[in-house]
């Protein structure tokens, strides 16, 4: 078998947690990695054992012995970078948001298309198995219609985590952490389901991004969702799905779902309901090698992509591009009512 | 020691579960009932073994036998005859919302201040033993500052209740169930914290009465509180107070609490924080004797009042006229922007 060969764009933490796990795969292999110094991506390329490595990003696209790129870099970043991987016919795994806004993403789209390349925004929480069940669920009516829809996530992050804090690295909650709680949204309701309106409000900073926000999604047939979140607080990150049948909840930290419990309303049985919790542990490894919680979930994203570009698919169904374009859309949205606005925004008269 | 001697004004469910509750008190007397119909209030003296029963609640009001009067009526009838009560000297214990809005509750706080009455709306939750509980860990800084509040409360009314659908009874969720959601924002926050803004939103049905809602509440100092409700969902109602050292849940069912999870950073142990439940049971009774889930609980508002009446105490710390102005004055403000408006204000400019 072929092993499928990966170029790491970008070396802070995140591209350090993934390729630790990435390195673990026997079907694939990190041929290339790429900082903005050579210093930096030699350094990164030392501790993973990597056989190449770049000061551009362009040259890591260039490189013939690379199939698929992992954009691990802050996001107002991806969309030079997706342009340039896709131009050298490379596959693509982003972090997400894969884009600052849905103008951008469309214009990604639109480049996809026109290529013959796999394509995933790294929404890596829908690989988990935990998700997994929880999609089985709905898929199978275990609650019935989703009625609701509530997520909260929270991390009281310190003043010197600039990606968080500075707009011109594409600041704010929503973008780096809301996203983990409008994706189970979408994921509940379906992203054909009609969203009637939508009503945000929240805190920026003195620097124009939000600190906090609070998001109301109005659906059709009188059904709502809520998505809270916060980059001053440490919530315990819980997501509920109420449908006509019972209510699906996923246990902190939802964006690395480890136990879910369905609670369905049974009219046969004593009390009128039954409750049942089920755990998906997460691979186990020597947190000493990670920079963030729960890294090791990775695995499952990285299986996925690895089986997707072996059968020669262009799209996951577990997030797929209708799932990014709504969850951009939906961001746009918010953003425009709570008053973020990006420096690349500025200019546009669309937005 | 003289027995507090209760008039039950309304003998409809609620006041049927809080009847078969002050039975159980040694300490007091039922002495009386009034519906308004005889044969309702007849009934009602027959099933709960009272001697006198009206069928006007101003004869109730007038019984030189009775000490204080518990209002278990619709919201629309409550001024009324809270008015009849306190004209007659008669201490209040009135089910909550005390009034449909706050004009009507500043008429009633004028009113009470110039009686020498105890006047208490009846938030029950707030007596409960996980309640004070929970705010005696908010008092001595378990969490450290509240940053954030998330508050869920719904059920799938059947189209027949209706208190809940008929605008013309004080119908929709917020008056009914969206209040204990607040209650235990302002609870969480205090009554003396500021509030920055508002912002509501929620579906009308065709009868123009909210089916369900969800509220932001900005606080001074970036920090923030949500709640959501619905008359179409049976949502696991479910607490969440988030400070700057840990975080309180009250477990489902929140208006009814039987169990608290503390969690709370801890720097000097293993895995950085401490989690630790605590239980509190509700007095077990015969189920078939209620109409409602939990109201055993009524137990512990009732002994509140009688100790506050044997005291001659005016006001229950538990539930103030503060947090009973701040409450009515939020939803007039949360339904200003939902678009519910009672018959009774739509004569009133002010509104």
């Amino acid at each position: 078998m072929t092993k499928v060969r990966w170029g790491i764009l970008g070396c802070g933490k995140i591209s350090s947690d993934f390729t630790t796990v990435l390195n673990q795969f026997t079907d694939s292999v990190v041929t290339a990695c790429a900082a903005r110094s050579l210093d930096r991506s030699e350094a990164f390329a030392k501790k993973h054992g990597i056989a190449n490595y770049y000061d551009s990003y362009d040259k890591l696209c260039e490189d013939p012995g690379v199939d698929v790129v992992y954009i691990g870099t802050i996001h107002p970043r991806h969309i030079d970078q997706i342009k340039s991987a896709l131009k050298n016919r490379k596959h693509v795994l982003v972090e997400k948001p894969m884009t600052l806004n849905k103008t951008q993403a469309l214009e990604v789209k639109t480049l996809v298309d026109q290529s013959d390349c796999f394509f995933l925004e790294g929404v890596w929480t829908r690989f988990f198995p935990a998700t997994r069940y929880v999609r089985c669920l709905l898929d199978e009516g275990a609650i019935g219609q989703v009625q609701f829809v509530t997520t909260c996530i929270g991390y009281a992050f310190s003043p010197d985590v600039k990606r968080i804090w500075d707009r011109s690295l594409g600041g704010g909650g929503l973008l780096d952490i809301g996203i983990y709680g409008l994706q189970y949204v979408t994921m509940a309701f379906g992203v054909e389901a009609k969203i009637e309106s939508i009503v945000a409000s929240g805190k920026l900073t003195d620097g124009g991004v939000d600190a906090y926000g609070s998001i109301t999604i109005h659906y059709e047939g009188s059904r709502f969702a809520t998505v809270q979140y916060s980059c001053l607080a440490k919530m315990n990150e819980r997501v509920s799905i109420v449908g006509t049948k019972g209510v699906i909840e996923i246990h902190p930290e939802g964006h690395i779902p480890t136990k879910v419990t369905l609670s369905r309303k049974e009219p046969d049985t004593a009390d009128g309901s039954t409750t049942s919790s089920t755990e998906f542990l997460l691979p186990t490894d020597d947190a000493s090698k990670y920079e963030f919680e729960g890294s090791t979930g990775f695995k499952y994203e990285i299986e996925a992509v690895n089986d997707y570009l072996r059968q020669n698919k262009r799209e996951a169904s577990e997030f797929s591009w209708d799932d990014s374009i709504l969850l951009q859309d939906i961001m746009d949205q918010v953003r425009h009512q709570i008053g973020v606005v990006y420096p690349e925004e500025e200019k546009l008269v669309s937005f």
